[in-house]
């Protein structure tokens, strides 16, 4: 199943969205907002799955869908927390500023709490009040949506209290990130609104590219235009959806509605730093780990991060070329207040 | 005026509250939950304030307010970022470990995102799977809930948007933040479930002790029925209200909801570490404050963080000895699961 919030009041709109993303069906009369079918997954879920299919055999009446009439699938939330699952990418950080990783990052997932109260929509614009200096970057990053988790889960247990799968695009600005770090309470103003994919999906939906708690299919990010990252999402991840949401519960309950990231999704290339697509590779998620590999390798880095105008798109397809999640589309503006 | 939750739901059950907490009255015709109406506040706030008139003069109908029925104000929120704005504490925790503050922590306010999608109730036990080596403590502080707030307010104009004030129990996990401190990326697992007072009380409701976004007022923190902590939130508050909105509000706006709070209350006394309440000081928030002060006086900490069956109240007094939030009183138990 394929739900998504059509833009309206503050939470959106629940729909059901048919599996090749053309059409979709009100899902008011079950739950009117995404949060309020998780508040009541047990009864919500079902109504949902049948309306699911309904759609698919044209029993009832569909609309067509226009993703850029979405707002994120919760465009807000009671929690966003965001993993450094593929760690890959945290040793190339810590390797162009010089400095070692801990071997704990192997076995002790990061994390950190990030703001949930106004997501953007898959195709609105980051706006900022400038593009230098902050360093304005994407995250391409997939993420989950979870019912109420107790306390002290496990990590096998936490798999089953996966509701939805979406896909980030967890907007960070770089040149705020050492400031804020060497403060030493983690990142606050340095992660700004993020965006999520038009669609959250039902880990059913995703058939055998659903296994052992992560996604085994590439994310497809493109930057002006190109091709920027094809890395595979099921591969280099340290941490599985379930570890990340068990180190999450370790000291509190999880509400409905926890949103967990898996951090920028990164892949090495024969145990090393990837290559550019450009050249053959799987490229990046982000722009700071190419900024990264430039650094290692001639000393600087080339590319610069986000100007206003530059565009980020992020999806994912299935193994027929179907688009999974929808995609988030976003341009970097100038905010005038 | 004061609002509550009354438990019921995921959200509560809003209600308006007499100024003597003897009584209140159902606000749910008018918003079902706070955060409904903090979502229209421009529609509900004025007809909040009509019926909280309507509860003093005895024109409507009203119930036995008992604050052990409240939920925290919002049960769940958006968002809750927490400053420290008693840079007091903060230079202390530091002297304690040796360690130089950093002259900027003067200018530039240190936040943390915390997690917001399970409050506790202010009379609901800190229920935790061990008191051994985690380190439980309080810390009792004053918040704020905002409205919408603009990218970029300044420190002045984000006094505006501040719709109510509450006490916090910000629960931490002691033994957790060094490790958790040193991966470079905050708190997560050492913050566990915040509770807050019973009452959220408009800005007016204050009076003369609210000035210049600040509370000029003793936060009253008793340990096990002794007074433990007297300190005053106006004095040595580094950073009001309006700053430490506008530190949250630099790269993104806050939505609706929003709680900012102050961080541990904290006091000098002829500018240097405080005495205890038995001593003829102001005390402390929390317990990390006096072992900090321990440390630095003897060698090393004597008194313990909380086990199993000690009790924490954390309350606010007006000039005329009425509590204005109502009480958080909460017990230390064993977590069964």
């Amino acid at each position: 199943m394929k739900l998504a919030s059509l833009k309206g009041g503050r939470d959106g709109r629940l729909v059901v969205v048919s599996r090749d993303l053309s059409r979709y069906a009100d899902a008011s009369d079950i739950a009117p907002t995404l949060q309020a079918a998780l508040d009541d997954w047990e009864a919500n879920g079902h109504q949902l799955e049948e309306l699911a299919r309904k759609i698919e055999d044209g029993s009832v009446p569909t609309h067509p869908f226009d993703e850029s009439e979405c707002h994120s699938p919760l465009p807000r939330a009671y929690q966003w927390a965001d993993g450094s699952a593929y760690v890959n990418h945290v040793e190339l950080v810590r390797k162009a500023r010089g400095a070692e990783m801990p071997e704990t990052f192997w076995t002790d997932p990061l994390m950190y709490q990030g703001g949930s109260d106004s997501f953007l929509a898959p195709r609105d614009p980051i706006v900022m009040p400038t593009d230098e200096g902050w360093g304005i970057d994407m995250e391409g990053e997939v993420a989950v949506i979870t019912g109420d988790v107790p306390m002290g889960v496990s990590a096998e247990d936490a798999l089953s209290y996966i509701r939805l799968i979406m896909l980030v695009n967890d907007v960070s600005l770089r040149g705020l990130i050492p400031g804020e770090l060497a403060k030493g309470f983690g990142f606050f103003q340095s992660k700004p609104s993020s965006a999520f994919s038009p669609c959250a999906v039902t880990p059913d939906e995703l058939g055998d590219l659903w296994a052992d708690g992560k996604i085994k299919a590439a994310l497809r990010v493109d930057y002006n235009g190109e091709a920027f990252g094809r890395a595979d999402a099921g591969t280099d991840m340290t941490f599985h959806f379930g570890q990340l949401i068990a180190h999450a519960a370790k000291s509190r309950p999880l509400g409905a509605g926890t949103i967990i990231g898996s951090g920028t999704v990164s892949n090495k290339l024969d145990g090393g730093p990837g290559k550019p697509v450009a050249e053959g590779g799987v490229g990046y998620s982000c722009i700071a780990e190419i900024r990264m590999i430039e650094t290692i390798e001639k000393g600087e880095a080339k590319t610069s991060f986000m100007k206003f105008g530059d565009r980020v798109g992020i999806e994912m397809q299935d193994s027929g070329g179907q688009s999974i999640f929808g995609r988030i589309d976003q341009t970097v503006e100038k905010y005038t207040g």
